[in-house]
């Protein structure tokens, strides 16, 4: 065990190990719950107060539900575990040598660190992109772009010309992934059922939803079939699929493809790719593509008292050569896994392998309408895989509370054909640029 | 009828008269509904794209509530309604004689004008007041003092000292009409229920709540029964009232009273005074300490065509010789009245002088605690007065929407003890200042 006697963050020197934890997604909740009273001292750094439930936040984005509903303060969450820690820091670096990790407050010395730091929009070093897409990994950014949406309404509510209307009309969601397709689903929803009785001056014909995928194929990550249905399904509902595109550049006027055809509109949504975060300390030999490699164990070989869980995590096995899905399960999977198997392995008893249990994978496109692929290469489409799609994501809602609220308000959409969370609470300002026409 | 063939607003000239309603609140949307298909245009102007039911703002600010329950978005609250405008802007000048309002976006003609503004906090020209202290007049000031208490919270939990710990853990709220005192009793009843859970470390019989007021009674606007039960009750939650007591300073550290006592604290809520918007335009013999002087029909003498309702209007009378109490009542009232009367003096028929009704006048303390004025000199006290208080916001939420996530929120709150919007979503930052200790 080091010395925890001393340090800048008010965490006492307990006399248990102390494990700390990067991160307060599905990974460092989950491992966090599985060291409740088992004797560790545990120590989760976050850079927000709450956690968020990523796979809703597209329904923030699109005023169907509220950044609340979602998220839950993680110190609720952990509540009366015995010798528990939460701060709220970013971790700026980890020292694997001296077993102590940086922030902006302090070090910390830990005997164990499990990194569940998640994954960051990547956006492949292209800074115009950067400065002018709307990325969709957090409640920020869900605010941010619900905000951008809702102010491009307003600014062509005030104009007559065609020509001005047309970008401000329209959307280009980059990536075909879920956040891709359910997005645009539920943006061909609003155009539909909402935005007509909001704005009755426009003629919401001419809003355009582009979905633009650089492989050739919808959902790449789920079955052929689950991908082909969403295509049917969102193109019936209006939606613009380009499949084998690149984007080159996007400037905040005019996105641009590889193939030089070039769109003009306000509003680029960037899913099309995301990488870890940086802690700088870990040795450039123990990444992978921004990705840590971890062995079977979800363990840094090189560094045995370090794990990572989730995105971040990449474990190459027969199943999975090129590592797992980044999606909520495994890292769900992989904080219950390590944070069950540190006691075992503090005291030396054998440990099994990670195996990956993999339920099932879904995305929603819109009332009634899902794509789920279930185990034996089972496919199910439409309202049943809808109705398993809402059931899957009340049950795996972190609280009691947030269940109720979400589906409350699911309930209200569903019957009314509203979205009420149309509300610009903090306007969108594009770095670099000053608030535009609608605002003042 | 004016000219009101061209604008840069993109108003189209259908032939009727246009009526220009500036603010989105009791006043104007219950103006604005009165008008649906009379034969007005009608041009709402707001700087929000939302009503906000200013009453639970409070509820927002504590973590009960999330904004988007007592808010909703102002096209849809005036959706349907024919020949109507919403335009996302914030009037900056008024041309009485011209009949033009002036916005970022150009001008606008009218016919008539109802001014339905509100109140902006007045600090009295106290910059460092301005500049320190946190008002609650609107969702980004609730998310703000929600932000900052959290905030304080998690720098209390970081250090050992007592001295550096006090402040972070002592809230002064200067004011002592409703908001001061609804805003007391929720940080009481965190203090008891819910902080202890969250922060374990932490000693909550160090924080203090005082409530500062300049009069000597709290609820100076209610009956002196109402004032001295929410004293009393609020004492007895550990609520330290200061009667008596005008501020003098804050420096973001310290608040020094005019007797010069001082209280060393990280948070100040200001909820002193109030102050009307401002309209260059309006000339000053039209105006007293800010607010416009109406007539019996809640228009300008001198200025026949323009209106003002609520807070903003000063309409001296026999019963109320300094104007009405600036309570959600009396803007609802004028709105509904003046948009009845529109129709009737655009004919030139005669119209009623307004008379206010009052129902009663309600603030709650905590749970199971409200005080209630009713007409006839009837007070109530205690858990019959606080079961009307919640009747009576569910009752004047603005949509059935807005009524649902209130009350479930409510449900879960009463049951639970739990208050689960302890979110930081937006971090907040004082004014020229960098961000605090517990954030990176």
């Amino acid at each position: 065990m080091n010395d925890h006697s001393t340090n800048s963050l008010n965490i006492p020197d307990t006399g248990k190990p102390r494990v700390v934890i990067i991160g307060g997604g599905f990974g460092g909740i989950n491992a966090a719950k599985k060291l409740r009273n088992k004797g560790f001292q545990v120590v989760l750094f976050d850079k927000h107060n709450y956690h968020t439930f990523q796979p809703l936040l597209y329904q923030v984005a699109t005023a169907g539900l509220q950044p609340d509903s979602i998220a839950g303060p993680l110190r609720n969450i952990l509540k009366g575990q015995e010798d528990f820690y939460f701060r709220l820091f970013k971790v700026s670096a980890i020292d694997p040598e001296k077993n102590r990790i940086s922030t902006p407050a302090g070090d910390l010395s830990y005997d164990y660190l499990i990194i569940a730091g998640g994954t960051n929009p990547n956006f492949f070093g292209n800074q115009k992109m950067e400065q002018n897409a709307l990325p969709l990994k957090s409640i920020p950014h869900a605010l941010n772009l619900r905000s951008q949406f809702m102010q491009s309404l307003e600014q062509a509510d005030l104009t007559k010309d065609p020509v001005t209307r047309k970008p401000l009309l329209t959307i280009v969601l980059v990536g075909g992934g879920p956040t891709g397709v359910e997005t645009a689903g539920a943006l061909a929803e609003l155009r539909k059922h909402v935005l007509p009785k909001d704005y009755p001056a426009l003629d919401f014909r001419e809003m355009e939803i582009h979905l633009v995928e650089g492989l050739p194929r919808l959902l790449p990550a789920m079955s052929e079939k689950a991908g082909a249905r969403a295509k049917k399904d969102l193109e019936k509902m209006g939606v613009k699929v380009r499949l084998n595109t690149m984007v080159e550049s996007y400037d905040g006027v005019t996105i641009r493809f590889k193939d030089q055809d070039t769109i003009d509109t306000s509003t680029v949504v960037w899913s099309a790719g995301v990488k870890s975060g940086e802690f700088p300390g870990l040795k450039p030999e123990w990444l992978e593509k921004g990705r840590i490699l971890v062995d079977e164990h979800c363990r840094i070989p090189q560094a045995p008292n370090i794990f990572a869980v989730g995105d971040i995590a990449l474990m190459k096995g027969e199943k999975y050569p090129k590592g797992h899905p980044g999606v909520a399960q495994v890292a769900i999977q992989m904080g219950n896994f390590v944070g069950t198997n540190l006691t075992k392995l503090r005291n030396g008893s054998p440990v099994k392998s990670f195996s990956y249990f993999d339920k099932g994978n879904l995305a929603t496109i819109g009332r009634n309408k899902a794509v789920l692929d279930l185990p034996r290469n089972i496919f199910l489409g439409g309202r049943i895989a809808w109705w398993i799609w809402l059931f899957v994501h009340i049950t795996y809602l972190i609280s009691f509370r947030n269940k109720l609220l979400v589906f409350a308000s699911w309930v209200w959409n569903y019957f009314t054909f509203d979205k009420g969370n149309r509300l610009i609470i903090r306007p969108y300002v594009r770095k670099n640029t000053v608030p535009g026409g609608g605002l003042a």
